[in-house]
């Protein structure tokens, strides 16, 4: 029998309408056994996260004020679930133990981990799977830190033997039963190693986007969603700021090959967007995915002649930024020129110390700083035989008269990454989305 | 009055008839003042250079051997020169002198600049100019370095009160009088440190071909010659294997915006190709001035997740080929990953042990290497506003069906530097120069 696991968002369980939605979902798909859930989330725009008002609770109690009218507001999001689907739960006693510790020894990140610890009760007394509490499962050492061997084993103990269960998302805890939360997102994560831990065939992730749009929908008037994405793609694509997916779910999956399924609870009729290693076979893509950039990037170039020559001439320039940890985002070597995409944030602070210090360091012929720039990646694994896709957006950007600083393809072919004006971004992503559309 | 140094090199003084021609260039322009003399060298394919001759001698000499039938064909040579000239010139003499070193105390660098010396001494006397020991102005110190700026003031003091001159290439002397030469090639560098230390108008430099051609022209049929290159283009010409100039005599004259004047002694009617730091005024280029490459390199890929998070990442690895001094030619990062192109030879003898530190000290996801390719270089300075050029060369690649696995242009704009299989690297060359070949 396959195994799917999958992962419910914040939006997908912030009510008892849509937890209605979340069990539909699930029977009808017996692979379904495994699910993961996180915190409610809003219900609409102005409305605020459980887990917001759980952290609202702590400050409140920390700073000795009055947390019970915010706690009030946890419980009725509980309540109306509850209520909402006929549930037998006890609730109060539950909140009477968040308000008990409020009191006596609060802790931030066990507060915080209420959010998804309740709602994984509802959602596992709705479908009558059993609950899995990460505290048993999701081990972290004494210093707060995920120890993945062991989580890896004790997930695998845990679920293995259980035909259809909740686990809560975004916490684990130590030996001592002490709780930590993962990053915010990080429910993500748990549907992540229970999937790895348990050698599903799939793990779905059910948010309130159908998969991945192939270019910011803000500057493209509505994008396409993609349908397949690599691992390799889909970091870049949240290098580039894509926050569909929490950057460190990537990695327990891909290490087995496990593909996962960014899918739309709101509208489950939609494939959504598969992340895979390899296309599924017979399945043909266009070799770019998408466009993305990212404003407020300086460049900064050295030239010095035979640079090429000086094997050290490189690793010196990067050593003064290692040792100032100052961060490049990328490093061009030509002949005789060295070429570093920075941050202008970080760069601005400690400019003239820097180009100070090269000068003295280096002795270079030429050294300048362009500011105002931006850098758009165009993602996709490319095919050895082809560069046409590339030929194509270049030349969208020079029809557009869009100037075109630097030209970065490696050997992995992943992305080709171009810079331009800053006050171009908007129209550069436009020209290149316009010639990849067609073929997605 | 405007003063021209005027450079000639081997085959424009290789025998009396060249020397007719030299001799007519010479008076068509008053402001060819300051003549550079290179020593005689091949008067067709078969023959041999004197300087060649004259290291044979050295070696025949050190060796107790009979260096005497080798130096009566350097002294032929002379001759040959001296009588079809008419020249009074003292020639028995100075070969005798030459032969009391060889006997005496032989030393390497001082025989091979006699070559030089004795037909700097000759073009004097045909030309009736001053002749100027290189031995008295350009300065090495005492370990055989030049020592540039001694070298500048001492020519300035040389040259400066001469009306004409002839000075002799390739060589120099430390300050007890001892010879060092250049390296070969070194007589392009003496005519720049003249010109510099004058602040002539213009660097002229006579050869044997009518200045740079647009490609190899052992894979393209008739290349155009290129009319105007750039001191940066230059430098990447020099790199790609373009062996008219000699890399250094660059520097000393652009230091100065002196423009250096590519001339052929044999067709003095063509314009050649102009070196200079900026067009002059109302003349226009395209953005490509050339294509060039070189084979045998290969392609180190290194990926790892958060590669661009990492500020050392790069830094560690360049260390690596540093400690090793293992020179890399180019250097490429994207997201997550790092591509470094370097020569296979000197790859070759430590591929294993290279690959291994480099595992067991960066722990990267993905490790691997391409072999047999090449890397080429389309040279040109673009204009800030166009991105046309390089657009046209990729789709000339792809038009081919040449797969590209790497592509380089740093902010400088200087060159396309894009990677392709070895196998298909005249093919590639040849795609590229006929999309540039209409505009040159």
């Amino acid at each position: 029998m396959k195994t799917t696991v999958a992962k419910f968002g914040g939006t997908s369980l912030a009510s008892a309408e849509q937890f209605r939605k979340v069990g539909r979902i699930v029977v009808s798909d017996p692979a379904r056994r495994i699910i993961v859930a996180s915190a409610p989330g809003k219900r609409f725009p102005e409305d605020e996260k459980v887990t917001d008002l759980l952290l609202r609770c702590y400050e409140e109690a920390s700073n000795g004020g009055d947390f019970e009218p915010t706690l009030r507001r946890v419980d009725a999001r509980y309540r109306e679930i509850m209520n909402g689907l006929q549930l037998k739960f006890p609730l109060d006693e539950e909140i009477a133990r968040i308000r008990a510790r409020l009191q006596n020894s609060p802790s931030r990140d066990f507060v915080a981990s209420r959010g998804e610890y309740l709602n994984a009760r509802l959602l596992a007394v709705y479908l009558n799977f059993t609950f899995v509490d990460p505290e048993w499962c999701v081990c972290f050492d004494g210093e707060g830190r995920l120890d993945l061997p062991m989580t890896r084993r004790a997930m695998a103990a845990a679920l293995r033997p259980l035909e259809r269960a909740v686990i809560a998302g975004f916490y684990g805890a130590d030996m001592s039963g002490r709780v930590f939360t993962l990053s915010r997102g990080g429910s993500d994560v748990t549907g992540s190693l229970a999937a790895a831990a348990v050698q599903a065939d799939l793990y779905e992730n059910w948010t309130d986007v159908s998969g991945l749009l192939a270019a910011d929908p803000r500057i493209v008037d509505r994008p396409k969603t993609v349908k397949y994405v690599s691992y390799r793609e889909l970091r870049t694509l949240s290098y580039m700021g894509a926050s569909v997916l929490h950057t460190d779910a990537v990695l327990p999956v891909s290490d087995f090959d496990i593909p996962i399924n960014i899918r739309n609870t709101d509208r489950p009729q939609d494939a959504g967007t598969t992340i895979v290693r390899r296309l599924p076979k017979g399945e043909t893509k266009y070799p770019i995915i998408g466009v993305a950039g990212r404003k407020g990037m300086s460049v900064i170039q050295v030239e010095k002649v035979m640079v090429s020559d000086e094997a050290g001439f490189t690793a010196v320039m990067l050593d003064i930024l290692k040792n100032r940890r100052l961060p490049f985002e990328h490093c061009l070597t030509g002949i005789d020129t060295v070429t570093l995409v920075m941050r202008s944030d970080l760069l601005a602070p400690c400019k003239a110390s820097l180009f100070d210090e090269i000068r003295r360091t280096l002795n270079p012929d030429y050294l300048g700083l362009t500011e105002n720039l931006s850098m758009i990646a165009v993602i996709g694994e490319k095919g050895t035989d082809s560069c046409d896709a590339n030929v194509k957006v270049l030349q969208a950007l020079t029809a557009a008269g869009i100037p075109i600083s630097t030209i970065n393809q490696g050997a992995g072919k992943l992305n080709l990454l171009v810079g331009i004006p800053e006050e171009r971004y908007e129209e550069a992503i436009r020209a290149i989305y316009s010639t990849i559309d067609e073929s997605l």
